[in-house]
This record gives structure tokens, C-alpha cells and sequence, in this order.
């Protein structure tokens, strides 16, 4: 690090200083302050760690702190509420770049500009490994916060986009060479890279799905079954998936079929969708559909129903139940 | 880590959970929703890394989990404002004992008791080394926040309580066996070791402070020197410092002599010591003085002025000024 701290957090303030509504003090002081809007406050807060979370030389740090922010504003999404402000912190080698941290720091921006909300704060140290921890501030109107605990037996389980295109994208990173370049050239490589690195929360969708009347929803960080599992266990109830349902895009087939991956593995079990979940009257399930679509030109797709109970089955195409097991990524897991 | 993610967050959910003013959601939804008061909303974060910040042997889990939640809180005091609510993210080697965790939170909890928040969220990963990231939210009455930036010269700049403590302690820590052994038996030696261990957040002082009138306040993480001179770049000013004044109590005086300190590097360039630095009128000190004494028995000491133009001074004991270094912690100094 060519930079004292000093000057880092002075190079840092000068990309993300902006003037912003409701920000009365931004980065540099003690904390930032902020006016808040009438309704209520949504709190969330992500961890992105070099080797858990990314690698280091397999992601840009444009993207890497584009990801950070969208990763924190998908679980504002998923509350149906508006992310309004956001605080970044950073541990860095010291060994690293001024230049890498200033890029970093730009794809933050570049995502707070997108999705309209304002880095106000943060914190920086040493550490060994790259360590990014954001926490986003979001507003939604008093009591309509939607949380993962009102599925009713009945409802639809829907989804917003496809499944599985990240956890391609992240076999593919780790592929061979030869099979990689082979990907790249056939056309559908990219997607799937793109889709791990350039993650986009679905703002607008959560809040459009909170007005459609979901009865719960949450994003998908770990995988379907997982995330669905917890939904469940959260609203008290049980779920049938179909499994012929479930939206995959062609690139994800492709790279199933190039790179000899399970094609459900990737869609049950695949993280880093950060699509939207949700449980949703049956008969609400058409319009909600529908307006995603106008608005957004993204599907929502219905993938199974709430049952009464508790635990996850999932139907083949052939009609045939089985218990669908609740895996997907754990930190803790041996 | 003999428990999975989901159920290491059940029992870390056990330990913080609470029915609290203002939650609508806390721990274990996408995000938490919290129901602000009326005013500004105040926004801090503070990162705590194992080998930069603490040292796993060196410090208790319900110490390091205090510590967590006071040096956030310390910056919602310095604001003059309040604290309601907190997120704390852990990024945990997996060869970690649950039980360490969850003294981990129980430390958080009884912190977060004290100062009177809410444990409202957070995000669990795995990591090399131990890493806590922490955020606090904080109200405070609109337009009465107090930030860096409006010292005026002529101003008297005052500290709470005494300096150099947390400085001493760590010093002490890292000494060898024998001296560390006859200063424990000395008796100064726990009190140092505490306040490096266990700092107290001054948020009664720091409202009562924006109350007297200061112009600007900030806590003291990094040394006197290089937070004055933090507050003064801020401020557009510079400062007079008078080295006789600096608040020291007798432990650091023994410490330094026990292990041949330098006394005023300690109180100068120590961090750590989580005591508020204002600036204020000189009239107001007075009055300021007298309520910290009647409502904390927390002195606050006038250790130098406030001048036009920049830079720091150091005025000696025979009056003899000298330029005073912005010298203190720097997570990327070479």
C-alpha cells in the first residue's frame, strides 16, 4: 500500500462523494447521519471474503464491489423494501494496490448509482486476506415488510428469473483451461460468468411482488432447497417443488452438458441466484406475473405449492415424489 | 465447528433474542426491520480483526464481543447521539469451538444491554482468522449531531477521562512473563490490562457534552495527536497542545516506569483510550466540567486551544512549544 490511511480514506471519499438526498454527514467522520424518510427501517448486512466468497484474481474489483453492494440491497429486495444508504468496510494486505481499492471502491458507486442509494460510511484495517463487509439501510412503508414467515398452506412457490446460472458460472471458473476456452467460444460462457460476478438485485421486482401480495418471500443466496427449507421452517409449513418447473436457461444446460454437470443439482442447490422467492395465493399468481413482465421483462415462474406440515418433496416429471433434501452452502459444513 | 450454519444461528439466536422497543423483525430474516424515532438516524461501523486488532489467546471471547459492540458505540456517542441498533457479522476459522461463539454474543449481548440496543442482525462466514465487522445505528435530534468539523479558534479542546490506559495494557500484554507477573502483583496492571480489554463507550457524556455546547467531538481509536489532527483538518484550524495538562492517571505513570515507556507517547500516540475530544467555547468548560463530575464522575480535562491556520503544538512543561507529529495508528503505515 503506497497510501497512509489517511490519504486512502481521503482518494476513497473523493469516488464516492456525492450529494445525495437525506445525507446530512457522509464518509469521514465519527458515523455518517442521515434523515430518514417516514416507515420503517431495513437492516441487513453481508460478508464477502476473499477464498470463501471469491478469488482473488477471478474477479475484477469493479465487479467485486459492484457485488458486494448487490448482494446487501438483494436482501433489502427481498423484504419488498427500498434500499437508501449504504456502509462499506474493507480489510486489505497491505501488500495490495492503492489502484485495486480505488477500482473496488468505483464499482461500489457504480452500484449505489444503480440501484439509488448512497455510500455514506465505513471502516479500513490490515488483515491478511481481502475482506469486504457492507451493511445497506432500505425503507419500506410501516407493516409492509414482507418476512419469510407467512406462507400459507395453498399458496404458489414462485420465483423471479432463472436458477443455477451462477453456480455454472462458478464451475466454469474453476474448469480446465482447454474446457473453459472451448465455453468462451462457444457463446454461453460468458453468461454464466457474468452471472456470478455482476449479480443484480431485483428491486423493483421485490417491491412490486410486496404490492402483488406475496406472503413471504426471501432471496436466493444458497440454493433453492436450501433457502425454500428455511421459508418453511420460518412460516411453519412444508413445500412440494416440481422439479420440471423449475426455470433454467439454455446456458445453463449447455454448461451441464459441456462441463458433465447434474443439471438439478445446479438449480436446487446452486447459490448466488439472488433471485426472489416468494409464496403467493394461487389466484395472485397470474397478475403478479404479468407485471413483472411490463415492468421489468423478467418471469416469474410457479415452481411447487405450500403444504401443511413441514420438510420439502420434490415431483419428477414422471409424478414420482421423493424428499427433496435441504442442501446448499454451509460455512460450517465438514 | 461442530454445529451446522443454520443451527449455529439458532443458538446464537437463543442468546441475543429479545423483545425489544421498536424491532418488528430481528435476527434470522433477510434483513431486520426496526421502527425509527423521530430525528436523524446516525450510521457507524467498526471492523475487529484476529492479529490486528486483538489476539485470540490474549482476550476472552465475552470480552472481545463487548469490545465490538462498545468501540461502535463509542463513535454514536461521539456524534452526541444515542445508539438503538446493532448488526455483527462473524467471519470464524472452522476449527472454532461453538461455545466460543456463542460467549462470543453473550458478550455482545451484555454489551448491547448496557448501552441499551438491539441485536437486530448480522451475517455468519468462514474465514482463516477470526473477523468481527460490527454497525450500529444511532438517533439523535435533527440538526444536533456534533461532527469534526466546526472548531473555531479559540476554542479550548478538552478530553474525558485519561489517556494512554488502553496503550499501556497492550504494552503490558505483549512483555515478558516475569515483568508482566511482578506488575500483577503490583497492582496497577489489571486496571490497564481492563482498559485495553474492556473500554466503556461514553454515550451519557457525549450527549451531555453536545447539551454544553461543544463545536465538534470525535472519540479517540487512533492517539491524540493523529485524532486532533483528524479534528482540526476537519475543522479547518489547528491546535495548541499542553503536554502538563494531558490527563494520566497513576497506573500508566507506573507502567511506564516498570517497563520504561516513554509517558507521553502513551497518552499522545496510544489508541484505543475511547475517551471523547471535544472542542468548546472556553466559558463552557466550566459548566461542562461540573455536570460530567455530577453525572458520570467522569472528569474532563482542557489540555490546549484551538488556533488559526493548521497544524498541532506542543507546548511543554517550561512553556518551550515544539511541532507535535500526527502520529498514531495507521493500518497501512510501512
Amino acid at each position: 500500500m503506497e497510501l497512509s490511511e489517511d490519504e486512502l480514506v481521503a482518494a476513497i471519499r473523493a469516488v464516492v462523494a456525492s450529494e445525495s438526498p437525506g445525507v446530512i454527514v457522509g464518509v469521514g467522520d465519527d458515523a455518517a447521519v442521515v434523515e430518514p424518510r417516514a416507515g420503517s427501517t431495513v437492516l441487513t448486512t453481508d460478508l464477502l471474503i476473499e477464498g470463501v466468497h471469491f478469488e482473488h484474481g477471478l474477479i475484477s474489483p469493479r465487479d467485486l464491489g459492484a457485488k458486494a453492494i448487490s448482494v446487501n440491497v438483494s436482501d433489502i429486495a427481498a423484504m419488498g423494501a427500498s434500499p437508501r444508504y449504504a456502509l462499506a468496510s474493507l480489510a486489505l494486505p497491505s501488500e495490495i494496490d492503492a489502484a485495486w481499492v480505488i477500482e473496488l471502491y468505483g464499482g461500489m458507486r457504480r452500484a449505489c448509482d444503480e440501484y439509488a442509494l448512497s455510500l455514506v460510511g465505513g471502516d479500513l484495517s490490515r488483515a491478511e486476506r481481502v475482506m469486504i463487509s457492507v451493511m445497506v439501510l432500505g425503507e419500506v412503508a410501516h407493516g409492509r415488510a414482507v418476512t419469510r414467515e407467512g406462507a400459507r398452506a395453498g399458496d404458489a412457490v414462485v420465483v423471479t428469473g432463472t436458477l443455477g446460472a451462477a453456480a455454472a458460472g462458478l464451475a466454469l471458473s474453476g474448469a480446465p483451461a482447454q474446457a473453459l476456452s472451448a465455453a468462451l467460444s462457444a457463446g454461453w460462457a460468458r453468461e454464466l460468468l457474468d452471472a456470478l460476478a455482476r449479480p443484480v438485485a431485483r428491486v423493483g421486482e421485490g417491491t412490486t411482488l410486496a404490492q402483488c401480495g406475496v406472503t413471504a418471500m426471501m432471496d436466493l443466496s444458497d440454493g433453492l432447497a436450501k433457502d425454500l427449507s428455511r421459508l418453511c421452517i420460518a412460516s411453519g409449513v412444508g413445500a412440494r417443488v416440481r422439479l420440471a418447473e423449475l426455470p433454467i436457461r439454455a446456458a445453463v444446460r449447455a454448461a451441464a452438458a459441456a462441463l458433465g454437470l447434474d443439471l438439478l443439482t445446479l438449480a436446487i442447490s446452486g447459490g448466488e441466484d439472488y433471485e426472489l422467492l416468494a409464496t403467493i395465493a394461487p389466484a395472485e399468481v397470474e397478475p403478479a406475473r404479468e407485471r413483472l413482465r411490463e415492468r421489468y421483462g423478467v418471469t416469474l415462474t410457479q415452481i411447487g405449492d405450500i403444504l401443511e406440515g413441514g420438510g420439502l418433496v420434490a415431483v419428477d416429471a414422471g409424478g414420482v415424489e421423493s424428499p427433496l433434501e435441504a442442501r446448499g452452502w454451509d460455512h460450517f459444513a465438514g
